[in-house]
């Protein structure tokens, strides 16, 4: 893509001016429908150095109401950044709604310098970008406007700025140590770059190469880019409200036909409570030393609970962790989510709650709740929630490439059982807030949640990420299954990474 | 305050389980009682190595819901972390209304490493000390509950301690190096933190020692500590509703009579386009140069403009950063506050936007909304607002200790000049967006607002962060003025400190 690029074009200072004065009352103006229209935009900045990227970016963001936008300058990962998978520091960064994210250099720049750092075979780096694509198409998916921008400039170019660079005294400072490969070496990444620009043009995230010899000329590209695209996305959703309006809506949910998974499991298995107390003593002592090696080695555990209410998930939470440190794990509740929340990709909120490198996340609920309560209850459309599945399991594989262990737990108890529990949480005084209308009302919607259920363990079960179902009628039962299974995975694990 | 504390208080285990059960049931009402009431919590642990911290607060959390709080550890401080002031990380972390934030170690845990860690005399510790008595008045006026524990243990009890996780292995890995010399230091250290107590034993905040060589005895001290102050909380909001119900209100505001600053500004200050031109381009230049001399030296400086509208702030901040490199300014736009905003004290969105060392941010409308908008609209009461001049001096001043420069503006125009800025934005098109019927409003409220911006200039024009008040009629004037500002408070500041 970067071949036979024309990179003589220019544009005089005057016409230049002209120009701008023209595009920037339209910029201005798009940015303000955009906002209207709930469109939120991330427009990725890469090139080459000295490419005049700052000063592009500077003009750029001159057209703009400092109201709507983030600009996020990607350096070196910070500590809290090298603790999470690399996606991570964008996942945190999308914009909300109607707003724009701005990156100078990105994911992108990322992976070439890990890439060259580590000098690793294209094994990971295949991984990395398969893990990029899920991420681009997620957001489009989503709604996310995304515009690419790569600033092109010669060699000779390049050479000439350096050697300007050198006489003026702009600060070489604030250029990184772990860049300078980059710096010097535009012959050896020219194919570097080239393969990965073509390897991630895609239809819903397609490159712009920006000729940026003449800065004049680039500046007036990227504008007129931005432009064009917010237009198409405008037009394309007015056509679309159009459509939908002459349309009769008949996305129709086909019935699961196949047989329940969860209807062959029999719920009551059950354990005495002497054999309890002594499994139980046994596994939180196990789980005590496994958590420091965990800490040890940098892998971070993620268990997720969901299932039936009053199944037992924060009883089950509770005997797992009672004898672990508190620095090292945390619980983490979903429940609805915040204003803050629903202005952003459904993921955005798990992306800011993963653990770092060598904790535990434990969540009571999970992004599961897209495909069982927001399927259940129309919180979202059917597209949506039929896309999740392929999300999630996205979702899941990014976070195990990075060295994630993932258990994932549906406690499960049949319908008379959870009218017992119901009753005695009505019973006993300090239970009473523990049980809301809302949970009687779930219950009238048990096989809605059984469908729902079923096809999310068909569909998300994964070799990276199995579900495990937990028959939960008896507590003690339970409450040594989630253990021992968190245990055995997490000494499986280290095994296979020849760790123990 | 650790002196003659009896160390040995003791609670056999059948009894712990037994106020255990009660206490707990206790904790699990009031946590909903004040999530109900909104009261915002936080409460800090602080105590010797080996105090049995991390296992007293597990016990603590297996009490509450995971809904309601999150656990905030402490450790050495991240990159971001290092590159802002101490309180930062604290003040980013203060939970929302009806939340709790419990800090595993806190602010006096940093300043007593800190403190070794530099040798400094003991005048960096006073100003630590009085930033953080800021800190802890204004949470607590603006109706947080903080309760601070101090886990005390005698030194023989630390030494067998040690002893026995020599024994049993108990990772050492955890312990950071800073942290090496507490762990040794008990006598070194214990007049250094009974000072730090006695200082910081305030009566908005006391302090709690706890006697833990029985860590049963500890842990339902710590418990009952907890219980005690939330119930406390809550009989105080009572009577005060009580209390207001029964009284009529007669908080009134004393007109101001003092002469009014800004009458006698004369904003007719003018420029020939020759003469601005001349300026700016040399301005833009010098402040490209001078923005790399903060950067090189960490230097962090704010920008804030308040002032009448349509009396030219975006302008002036367009021309302000158009020659600055991206990468080390943001423009922050300050408008309503978001509902997670709402939800915690004013000051937390401010604090989350601080520059970090070496960089600028720059203010369109800022923190002094709180003396401005929100007390001429009454978004807030007569008390919240007084009480703020006394806060943003706080602010600011802790800003200044850790180095930061702060330029105010005050950009003034008169009432006549003022009409025909919102005329003409009504005529042409491409401004029509920039006039609202909220300007017309507040134009009505312009005595209002002017008695308000005579008090806050004459209240928070501190020797760290003072105003300067920008005659706008002419928008050349206005523009070099701040341009010219900018650079002398960087320039004396530069020079005061022996950088230039």
């Amino acid at each position: 893509m970067l071949e036979n690029v024309d990179l003589t074009k220019t544009l005089p200072k005057e016409e230049y001016k002209t120009i701008m004065e023209d595009l920037k009352i339209q910029m201005g103006e798009l940015q303000r429908k955009a906002w209207k229209m709930d469109i939120p935009i991330i427009i990725v900045f890469e090139g080459w150095h000295a490419s005049g990227m700052s000063e592009i970016i500077n003009r750029f963001l001159l057209t703009l109401s400092p109201m709507g936008f983030n600009l996020h300058t990607t350096g070196r990962p910070c500590y809290q950044e090298e603790q999470k998978p690399l996606l991570w520091r964008f996942w945190t960064k999308i914009p909300q709604k109607g707003r724009m994210a701005i990156f100078d250099r990105s994911w992108y720049r990322r992976i070439i310098i890990e890439h060259n750092k580590k000098g690793k075979a294209n094994k990971n780096m295949q991984k990395c970008l398969s893990n990029l694509t899920y991420f681009e198409r997620q957001l489009t998916d989503g709604g996310y406007l995304l515009i690419k921008l790569f600033l092109h400039i010669s060699k000779d170019e390049q050479d000439k700025r350096y050697g300007e660079m050198k006489d003026t005294g702009i600060p070489q400072f604030i250029i990184e140590e772990e860049e300078r490969d980059y710096l010097n070496g535009y012959d050896k990444y020219l194919p570097l770059i080239e393969g990965i620009l073509e390897k991630t043009d895609r239809s819903f995230a397609p490159w712009t190469i920006v000729e940026a010899d003449d800065r004049n000329f680039a500046t007036v590209k990227v504008l007129a880019k931005v432009i064009e695209s917010i237009e198409y996305r405008i037009q394309d959703l007015e056509n679309k409200e159009l459509l939908e309006q002459n349309q009769k809506k008949d996305t129709c949910v086909i019935p699961n036909i196949d047989s329940s998974i969860l209807e062959k499991i029999n719920p009551d298995k059950s354990l005495t409570y002497e054999e309890y107390k002594a499994e139980k003593k046994k596994c939180q002592k196990k789980l005590k030393t496994l958590q420091y090696d965990l800490f040890r080695n940098r892998i971070p555990l993620i268990v997720v609970f969901e299932g039936w209410d009053a199944s037992g998930k924060g009883g089950g939470i509770r005997r797992l962790v009672k004898k672990l440190n508190p620095r090292l794990y945390q619980v983490t509740p979903v429940g609805v989510p915040t204003p803050d929340e629903l202005r952003r990709h459904y993921l955005w909120r798990f992306y800011n709650q993963i653990p770092e490198a060598g904790h535990i996340g434990i969540y009571d609920r999970s992004w599961y709740g897209r495909v069982l309560v927001e399927r259940v209850e129309d919180l979202c459309n059917v597209e949506e929630w039929k896309r999740a599945y392929r999300e999630i399991n996205e979702f899941e594989e990014t976070l195990s490439n990075y060295g994630t262990i993932i258990v994932k737990f549906w406690m499960h108890i049949d319908k008379d059982e959870q009218l017992r529990r119901f009753k005695e949480r009505e019973k006993v005084d300090y239970k009473q807030w523990k049980i809301t209308p809302d949970d009687w009302r779930n219950r009238e919607k048990w096989n809605l949640y059984l469908d729902a259920a079923d096809e999310m363990l068909t569909k998300t079960s994964t070799s990276w990420a199995p579900w495990t179902i937990v028959e939960s009628n008896d507590k003690y039962y339970s409450r040594i299954k989630i253990m021992n299974t968190v245990i055995g995975r997490i000494e499986s694990e280290l095994k296979e990474r020849g760790l123990q």
